[in-house]
């Protein structure tokens, strides 16, 4: 192949040095395990005689091993890669072993089942990933339980929150990701139906009992989930674990969204652990992982929609375009799943918050991210059009807390603390409890009772 | 309002007469009983009156009702409806109850409450529509159990498979789809947590305690699971939602896709119970709950997209456009589940089989769709050059039968039984186990061992 | 009907108020006004007797009005709302004209060409908004063309720009989408062609060569463009279209992210003329615009991926559901844009700008936001291992004019002048040239030579 | 680099062998030009010594090549390739010449010029193969201009159409896609705007004339067309480009769906010129070539909406994700439209027609094919009713032709020519014409008038 390859990451740094579970090369060694443990299979069904796997194996390991760039070159005519792979491996395996390669399947009995060997080693990496994730935020969370910060809606300054509260929600978000995708991964099952999903070759070849017995005894070969039927046009096991992959990246996603904007030269309240540096602007910190993760995040939705609509249009016994359209979007959605979560993991490990900048931010309305709390509380003593008529003076430039000193006078209502009454941290609501719901605090434990 | 409606279901026929569960009137019903749930949660914990949340049901109960084009008039200015909401319903309440209308509570406290109301509604109907689905093609499969028909794949007749299988296979999809569905809707939780989701209005309002215990009283009174926390901006409960209701639609589209093929002229396997017609083409049977329900499932997948866009994008406490993203989004996600979900049950329940036409199709290759077979029982028989030859002979047009006894008799293996062999009704594999494991046979428990 | 219709707007306040054009009874209106219009172009050729479309019209307007709610409803059977159109026309109009009624049209050309009607008053009133968009943007960008900015790539400060050159950019993706969709709407035909666009019914009745000067004579009735051929399976009219509205709608949601980025608290450089405020916290002044803006331009990208999936999928003579798509889809894309454009235009004529603000976050850095001046400047003075030393201490904390200074004399350098060299204004490059080159001064032709 | 290249093609067939144009080493070849263009501008705006952009040449041809592999790794620190590359630029160029690689320029400019050399050169293939495809397709329509053909709409028969004009629409698709392409293509930008897109650094080094001068000069060197103003974050040039790829892709994208539809066992109406083979049944003839285009045009509208995604948050100076996502997406859309449209033309050149399928589909109905025929020719005679009930009685399975007569006798209407009312070739309309407006007859010069 004088080709050079398409993909070696130049245009997907999120996924670079992240992805080799999901390389050519590992879906071509897994399509080659899925024939030799289909040669497995009909042996542990009494179909094949014993030793006839170890034949088909110690053929393909004295054998040139399979290009996957000619594989590919190969893979045209037919439409997909299993019809010359096949080929080349009855080239390498000797004598009787030879018959029992690909024996009774389909291409899409291979080719689904190391799909799914690829989707599964890729989605527990990104599961690992998910969890350290998930580890890092706790401890970030619970180190800045109580750290008072200014909460935002629509891109103002709402009404105060805590720096542990904000990761408590990340991490929310992340533990629910990782359980879905872990739902989705143990779920994910081998394929064997032949043709047209019958098995009829299989009982040609085996008879009815060991041809039923057959597919459960391939998914054990392989670590996958006995199928319940063959989902050669049912395609759930794709867009289960596709969703489960786009909602593990949304949940880094909004990490990044938050810790981009929070690093925002003029916000400056998170910093990334080592941030990306600019040949030019040699000043400058840009949150390097942040904006990789972002860029993860804004490609998958789309991917997974078209697994969605190759599931949509899964016609006949097996479709005519609909089936390979999965084939490389999944793989992209695995890739970025895991260059994505693998740099959420690293961001909240290093993460660091600054805390005078989380500081200078929570006073930058002087006082007004408390507006909320003033109509609660002095509403009932200085009427509510009062109360607006001091944030709208405050909002002008004049100090809050003496025209609410001022208005408490008049009013005769002198036993306000103002000073708590204007301090953030005295409006924090439940949001250290909402921490230690999901990052409870360390040594709880030794707590006794 | 001078502006007439937008939609009143003239472009999406697919829904009309299955939306009325998420029309604006039922989004404006929600958000109002959002907003007497959460006094009567007020109530529950203790903070508010007793009595109180009657009193605003009653006060809204007498004045007018309040209306949806206005309202929506109304809320352009600050980008949602609950502000111009929350007004006229303090309008609409006397005395003391007004103050506890909204109480504590943020916009998208009672936005996302309300679509989880709608949502879980529409849901349950969608989930109806699937159940009433499955009842059909569980009947529909076991009747056509054994109804050998040609097996197509990349559109060419491949092998033989059953119509009972090819039902069972949909069956298998909407299986699936409901009991996703059903973990998503019962996992939609409501939402409480006030401005920047640390509750510190409310506990302002109401005490630590209370404020504590709220957002479960919330959930328990309008009857959605109670959150973990806050989701302002951990936006799982919309997307695992639109997940499932994207992958019923997959579901039910797949079968649209396989009725509107079988349906062809040349085809016609399949017609529907009542085909739609043509004024100018009496003639024409259009399978016209087949398109409808295809155009739901072209346009779901990239709704669904747009959800986890909205999730990934989940910035600050709340964010500046996301959010507002999903509502539109998810209604319609909402009603194309509706829509395509209620067609598809009656399409189930009228689905009609044409035997002669599956016949005279199962037959159209004059055999050679017992290619696999042949190779499998004549290949050891006659050789597979043999056996390849004799295919290609019957493709350009020689009798397959007469081929084979020939190769036979010159080969001295005039025991095999070639009508056998070739009776498609002999190469249906595991078809009537598949079946039967997904649609047994209704009176499979009489059957005494 | 009983039932409500589906949408006024609640969940889509963006489109509030602007999106009459596009609603139901707009489309009602133009199917009305398409067969109307076919009956005139029957007179044009002389198929039709002189004065048969004025009795149409006359019948109709003598008549009821036709209720879309009720048409929606009896389209459910057919799959479209043309086939139950016809025939309630047909029953408002008298005598021989009755016959001219839909004579030898297919249900698309009715449909199609009255979604092309609403389509180009829709992307006029677009355009209209878009244009309005640009001449504030103009008058923004000569108004600010020379007001120093920090420029910000990866959410940090880089080098200076101007508030004005960033408002040209923004004007030139708005003058360009607008171009484009001029073109997109000047090139939408009406559609004739009948049941499978071949004009077989057309020929019948008129004759040939009438016929083949009906879809000419159509376009010019409706004011469409003449179709080079039939259209029904060839959709580039409706994937232009579409394209050109998302590019629209881009072109103002880059607008509203920056605009709502600028307007972040800790910002504040960019302000609304009119905020959204909120009924908690009084101080908020949302950028409620570019809120709504951002609503759209995070749904249209994904309708526009539906139509170009709906024309890839257009079969056979008329596709079986993927015309049926568009229909919806196309319509939430101009809705979408009318809304967005709109508030684009509003939100460009008040856009204002905090001139404190701008110059607070230019010197945020302290001098840092000219690194790369620095280098270019000072690395052959004082090589760029010095230079780099410097930014590094003044990045952490020491005054850089004073680090510069001390280089300089050391190096014996005193010539540099450090003032100028550190004025961001001085480093601001073609900025002010790249204003003028889309928005040039007012006066311009006033300034002789 | 340990890691193996993630995609050599093999789950990706449609492209293999077509995308050598846009795999990571043209990628990395075209940064590499466009760093070393940048020189020879600044060359040919006087700024660099004459004899510099040869210097640099000429060093990198002496040094190692660059690895893709490598570089991809190192960009991942700083998030794009172009960082690293300028470091292994710099030490591959000897003495003065060093200092004018990347000189004033931004990665974002070397890269999008990079992203758009590719994109032309790829583009220009695209659109030769959308050229063949039209002439291959021109000639099939002229050849095919008159053979009488079942018409479809919603998959049942309507009324005669001819596989000529079939043709027809597909060519009026390919060449409108051709011509969009070709103006997106024309319309790519060369990039050159400093770190933020004011050419600052540019005026520094150079001066204000010449950096003025710059833009255009690099994009005469580059070929490109030159920019009004720098785009780093006004994206059209991308969308347009996509938007055009995906066009092309659909106008393939439906070609290969009614190849596919019309290759079905049962129709056969059509056939590729090299089916794919199945090994397990060697008597299939899958077309291969419309599976594999299908596959393509599944997955392209979802790559569109990504790039107006990233054009509508390409927020600041340059964005924080959204500008990276292009990257990958847009090659892949390039890639998809590669192997589309070369499978096109040879799907188009090799495409045979099945005269006696196309005949017996016609006659399928039995002549109902003409029932719209009927209805106008006969209706005026017979009265609409007794047309109905003749259709209805020969829908159940009576000889149209005799029921005619029939009714004619009865009417004592027997001028009527029966057998030419039912000759389907007596009711194409214009189809001959719509041919020929597309794909004249080949020496249309020679006919005299």
């Amino acid at each position: 192949m004088s080709e050079s390859p398409v993909d070696v990451g130049l245009l997907t740094p999120v996924a670079v040095g992240n992805d080799e579970a999901v390389t050519d090369a590992a879906f071509l060694a897994a399509l080659v395990h899925a024939e030799v443990a289909l040669v497995r299979a009909h042996e542990a069904v009494g179909a094949a005689p014993a030793g006839t796997a170890d034949a088909v194996q110690a053929g393909l390991n004295a054998a040139a091993p399979i290009d996957a760039a000619a594989l590919a070159e190969a893979s045209v005519a037919g439409g997909n890669p299993v019809i010359p792979l096949v080929a080349q491996l009855k080239d390498r395996v000797p004598g009787e072993a030879k018959t029992w390669v690909h024996r009774g399947a389909t291409s899409q009995d291979i080719l689904d089942t190391a799909l799914m060997l690829v989707a599964r080693d890729a989605s527990d990496l990104v599961a690992g990933s998910l969890h350290e994730t998930a580890e890092a935020l706790a401890a970030f969370a619970r180190a800045h339980r109580d750290d008072v910060a200014a909460g935002r809606t629509l891109t103002q300054h709402a009404v105060p929150t805590t720096v542990g509260l904000r990761a408590a929600n990340w991490l929310r978000g992340v533990r629910r990701a990782a359980a879905r995708l872990d739902d989705a991964t143990r779920a994910l099952p081998s394929q064997l139906g032949g043709a047209a999903g019958t098995l009829a070759a299989l009982v040609e070849i085996a008879g009815t009992d060991a041809a039923a017995r057959l597919p459960a005894a391939y998914a054990e070969v392989v670590g996958l989930a006995a199928p319940e039927a063959p989902w050669h046009t049912t395609r759930w096991p794709v867009t289960e674990l596709g969703d489960a992959l786009v909602q593990a990246i949304d949940a880094v996603g909004v990490i990044a969204a938050d810790v981009a904007t929070l690093s925002r030269t003029e916000i400056g309240e998170l910093r990334e652990g080592s941030g990306g540096g600019s040949s030019a602007m040699p000043q400058k910190r840009n949150p390097a992982a942040s904006v990789l993760i972002r860029s993860a995040a804004l490609r998958a939705p789309q991917l997974g929609a078209t697994l969605h609509l190759a599931a949509a249009l899964a016609v006949d016994e097996r479709p005519d375009g609909a089936w390979h359209a999965e084939w490389p979007t999944l793989r992209e959605l695995l890739r970025l799943a895991l260059g994505a979560s693998a740099h959420a993991a690293s961001l909240a490990q290093g993460l660091r918050v600054d805390a005078a900048a989380v500081a200078r931010n929570l006073g930058a309305t002087r006082g007004l991210i408390l507006a909320e709390r003033l109509s609660i509380v002095l509403g009932p003593v200085l009427g509510a059009p009062r109360v607006a008529a001091i944030v709208r003076a405050a909002g002008e430039g004049e100090d809050l807390e003496a025209l609410i000193d001022e208005a408490l006078v008049e009013q005769g209502a002198s036993a306000v603390d103002v000073g708590a009454l204007l301090d953030p941290a005295n409006y924090t609501g439940l949001a250290g409890d909402l921490v230690d719901g999901v990052a409870p605090p360390e040594n709880e434990t030794l707590r006794a009772p």
